[in-house]
């Protein structure tokens, strides 16, 4: 293959241009699981497709998701992650990510999200969420919705996952 | 309590859909205590609502509550909570949280932040935002005004605290 | 000097009203250096001021700056900063920070970024990003244009170094 390694040309990188619609805000009660609650309240307001740009919570635990090794050949496989559940009392510091629809038309959110914790004082922690992650008084969540491009999950043979695209993608020199 | 307690449906848990209006641009100039800096530039530029959606800095030193252990009944007591103030020279990497009116009509800032430092190399360390964070050289924040729903602090009888809530909100299945 | 020393009112602060314009949507593909990759993605999309709102990756190495002593005169010299260059697998967790263009017009990039490893499980690094952080799998940033104000970069006499600020600045009391 004789593809274009210059920065921001490789083969799998992909850019378009959006903009903010509707900002749907979030406050998700106690005993709330942050991903499945997020998934439900998303469907609820009707967005497929917008960036999470703000997360802060206090919660009774948290559970991530970390990769530990690479394959040597993609898709990354479970025996290559590791999962944590740390227990609280902890904070959300912070969440970013976004929502995109996979060719199923069903909502994919990624969402990674770090915290910090009491005790040793201030310690953080962090990774992608996963369920198990549940409130403790409160967690507010802000999510931008995009509009005026195809933004979704599709198949790359490359990494041999759901990656993000953007339709019309950017024009480049 | 006959409450549903599928995701998204918690007795505490709301939503609802605003928009993004004005973006406040903030540069804190050497010297700065961020939270109080902030909450003057706020009522300078009349945002009673918003999103905060980026913040980075260096800092002499930082400031932060985080939360020990929580009650058997809300809410969570001043002893629950153990406040750091970690030596800089330090790096803010991430500002999150929001602004919403209290019901007697005053800002109420609720900011995470999560920092590095130099030695050991690129430790970190945060929790929620509190006075006594003091900016080195800058302090660049970006504050996302929410319009076209009313966002606030409301009093919460399960958590006995000023917690957000948005009006109207999303109307759910 | 007779300073103004009230929060949000010393010599260096500066604040000002923009607003959100088109959103840059990115996925870096495998290989890519995260900082020139984004830099030569806003210049293909004309972005010259805009704010970092969400970045999460997968990478196969991090690299970050960080202050380890500050100078009893400004400007940081190169000696008083580490650079950090910390293996993967690990994840980034978020990005902020802001482009604006410097007085010769060329796009200046302030970026901070945190992440996790997974052994030891969820831990987590961060500072100013550098180049040399390169992507495993994906790199998924969305950055807003920020419009209606002059954002820039000026040199700032205090700090001796090229600081953000806004025109016009939001009128104070």
């Amino acid at each position: 293959m004789n593809a274009d390694m210059s920065p921001g040309r490789r083969p799998g990188t992909r850019a378009g241009i959006a903009s903010f619609g509707r900002v749907l805000v979030i406050r998700l009660g106690p005993g709330e699981d942050v991903l499945p609650a997020m998934e439900r309240l998303l469907l609820d307001a009707r967005i497929s497709a917008g960036v999470i740009v703000s997360g802060v919570a206090s919660l009774r635990h948290a559970s991530v998701r970390n990769i530990v090794r690479f394959p040597e050949r993609w898709p990354i496989e479970p025996d290559m992650r590791t999962q944590t559940t740390v227990a609280g009392p902890l904070e959300i510091l912070s969440m970013q990510g976004n929502v995109a629809p996979t060719p199923d038309g069903d909502p994919f959110i990624h969402c990674h999200v770090e915290f910090s914790i009491g005790a040793p004082p201030a310690e953080t922690y962090g990774g992608h969420l996963i369920e198990d992650t549940i409130v403790a008084t409160t967690c507010e969540i802000a999510i931008a919705e995009l509009r005026g491009s195809d933004v979704r999950r599709v198949h790359d043979p490359e990494t041999q996952t759901l990656e993000l695209d953007v339709d019309p993608r950017l024009a480049t020199d």
